[in-house]
């Protein structure tokens, strides 16, 4: 494939003897560095080439953390923190070798505070882990990124998903987090209060910056009460443009709606396909509305105006739990069905997000540019912010799909990016977005970011090779 | 006064003649020597003695600023940015002298998108400024922290008020700065696009860094759709325990408050007095409920409900606006109305945030510590969000009044520390609560700030002497 990553490493690399001995004393049979557990550390769900580390260590305690980054510090050895490798941009390979520190088994979740609407959980707790135990709270965690993503890993990508447009992302429900830094001291940022003005804002610094400038270790987030009343509504329309308009309008007026997500023609198709279902295989909108019993049907009835007016059709409405399930449960399988379109296909997946004033041009013009194209692709998004998806499906035995489908990633950003938006919504950089951080933060923003690296992790331990260059792009 | 504050500078410090001159090119007549232009540039409205700047220049645009900051950097002078000067924790005071750079005449607003919901203003736009210039809109702007603060100030303490139990404080509501680094750079931080995951949150960072890291020269807002209704409530209760488990309850059902406001009995009798008003003078809150028609009458029904089941009593109800305008109005005087408790005081006034299971423990600790006191000490707050003021009204001619304040200022903000709070819910650092940041973060992450700092501010020019001392407490 012909992505932007450097050469995989598959054999042993030459970690110190007295790192491995050191690490041994601290870890014991939870030290692995097998071939197979590294196969298993060096990749993600992105298209790339595995790149393995040297050694994996399975952290079940915040202090055996603390003493790895110390030891990689001594050694100066890379670490790469590994939730449960969902990520799809590369996050998690080991490109320049390295610890692997899985932090999957920092899975307990340590309180439930539902008097504050704040949970406190290790960062291998999964959001469904944490929503099943919070089953008879009355509270809910609503970010969603589709999959059952670690809560350690969505600070790291600053995720977000369906339910973001309603509740906001992880920048806005992480309320604190404790960080182990490069040198293996432990820190804790923000408070358990909902605001403060007390100091740099460090909690939203460490969300989102991908495991570069230390290890979360706890995540102290923002829970919800459960809707008294929920219920979802499909509609199809003549076109994307009608579809995207409806969104618009529908947030212009701050109709609170709790998900909005756009379904195209050919992602529809995959549906029918994948769950033998009958959608038109249009343009179309799913929607949720939560809210008192009186307030969901105001929502609907206001939101279902607003679709008529911009040609919508083939309502279909669902207020019974098994309904609102059927009906998005299409919508949930839509990663898997897309693939389906293409048996043995991988996906390579955008991420643009963009001012909801210019989506319909930037939906329009990728749709332009795919039609160019021989490769299936199929749309869907979290339009309520501005954020589509467009998945890339190529054969990974051909390496001219892996270029068709960069060609068509660099437009699809290039444009967004035009039109006042960011290469990624919710995936993160990784390594797949690198190329782009100059043309959307500008160089001396980057050198800010740069500055903040090198000022929190100087010897660029903290997995390295990942967001951007340390070294200022002249050219 | 007997406050943490370093001796006043009042003499003419000698700055560099030719850094002088330089700023004479840029500035010309806007650049001021003058003793009553360094003095009104040397205060806010913190009970510290002013501190003045060498000179003052008055920025009018982005350019300028640069050009300053890159002088400054030259001839290592320390710059002090400056809005309307509503700084409660001597933000603008000039510890070290230096230049105050004066954004108040950059007060245009550049775009506003009513598509987008979002506006990009010059930094010395004041809040009441936006909200005039959406008048025609349909949208507003919601953050309110009671004085007509300009948007950068608001920016850099991380401000919030009444309406953040709703909508958020600064931190939600900013999505993107221009930021005039110190050495002169010019970047820019976030998009117009509702989420990215590109990169280090930098517009995070700036926001609530109290111009330490450098200067906000533009702003690009959130704007939120203006209600299709509104209405008002206020009701007392026999004890702040009530009123405080009525909005936990509130809190928790999710009702989508727009504003709950906690004034105590004292607070209410100033408003008697100031406003000539009848209130009870017990506890109560006031309500503001936003939404469409049905959602509003819901929410006021189930408040009030709540409000009953916690023994409130005396309801007032509100729905036309000069009902509401009324009603509020008590509210919006009670800093002036506090003041007046003790004609020719000023008001020392702590602004601690606890988690709201926390709050009503540590208001009830608050006024125990209070009763011990001879100085009047209403309280009121933004309890949603568990944000509450303590004015502490003293003689500025006293300083065993000054003293009395901050013996009181320390039992309050350690009580909140210890309940899981922060020492400054909306007001920021400055000054006056740099003597609490290492019990709230800790050394080490204080370390982090520093390295920050210093990575962005090696000379430590920018507003230098705030937020946190820049050498690692030892003892």
């Amino acid at each position: 494939m012909n992505h932007p990553a450097p050469p995989a490493t598959v054999g042993r690399a030459a970690l110190p003897a007295a790192l491995l001995a050191a690490l041994q004393d601290v870890f014991g049979d939870r030290l692995s560095i097998t071939d197979a557990m590294r196969a298993q550390h060096g990749r993600d769900e992105s298209a790339f080439e595995p790149q393995w580390p040297d050694a994996v260590v399975f952290a079940e305690r915040t202090d055996e953390v603390a003493r790895t980054l110390a030891l990689c510090a001594q050694y100066q050895v890379p670490v790469i923190p590994f939730g449960v490798g969902s990520s799809l941009e590369g996050h998690v390979l080991a490109v320049r070798g390295g610890i692997s520190i899985d932090l999957s088994r920092m899975n307990r979740i340590l309180s439930i505070d539902a008097k504050d609407l704040v949970a406190t959980v290790e960062p291998g707790v999964t959001r469904k882990q944490l929503n099943e135990a919070l089953r008879d709270t009355g509270l809910f965690f609503p970010i969603d990124p589709g999959a059952d993503a670690s809560l350690g890993g969505m600070c790291a990508t600053r995720a977000s998903g369906t339910n973001a447009v309603r509740y906001g992302t992880m920048r806005e429900n992480v309320l604190g987090l404790q960080v182990a830094l490069a040198d293996g001291r432990m820190i804790r940022t923000g408070t358990r209060a909902r605001k403060s003005s007390a100091g740099y804002d460090l909690t939203r610094l460490f969300v989102g910056s991908e495991g570069t400038l230390g290890v979360i270790t706890e995540v102290t987030v923002r829970l919800h009460p459960l809707p008294e009343a929920v219920s979802a509504a499909r509609c199809t329309f003549p076109g994307m443009v009608d579809a995207v308009n409806a969104v618009i309008q529908t947030i212009q007026l701050g109709v609170p709606i709790a998900r909005v997500e756009f379904v195209d023609a050919l992602a529809a198709r995959s549906l029918n396909q994948y769950a033998h279902l009958t959608l038109k295989e249009a343009p179309q909108l799913f929607f949720e509305f939560h809210g008192s019993e009186a307030s969901v049907a105001e929502q609907a009835a206001l939101v279902g105006q607003i679709a008529a007016e911009h040609h919508g059709e083939q309502f279909e409405w669902a207020t019974h739990p098994e309904d609102r399930s059927r009906l998005w449960n299409a919508r949930h399988n839509a990663y898997f069905a897309m693939l389906q379109l293409k048996p043995g296909s991988r996906a390579i997946t955008t991420d643009v997000c963009v001012p909801i004033s210019q989506l319909a041009e930037c939906i329009a013009g990728t749709e332009a540019d795919l039609a160019t194209s021989p490769l299936p692709c199929p749309i869907v998004g979290h339009v309520g912010d501005g954020n589509f998806h467009v998945a890339i499906l190529v054969d990974p035995t051909r390496p001219e799909e892996f270029e068709e489908a960069e060609r068509l990633n660099h437009l699809i950003v290039r444009r967004a990016l035009s039109l006042g938006g960011t290469c990624t919504g919710e995936h993160g950089v990784g390594l797949h977005k690198m190329g782009f951080m100059r043309e959307e933060h500008g160089e001396d923003a980057l050198d800010v970011m740069r500055a903040i690296k090198l000022a929190l992790d100087p010897a660029n331990l903290m997995n390295p090779g990942k967001m951007f260059t340390l070294e200022r792009e002249t050219s």
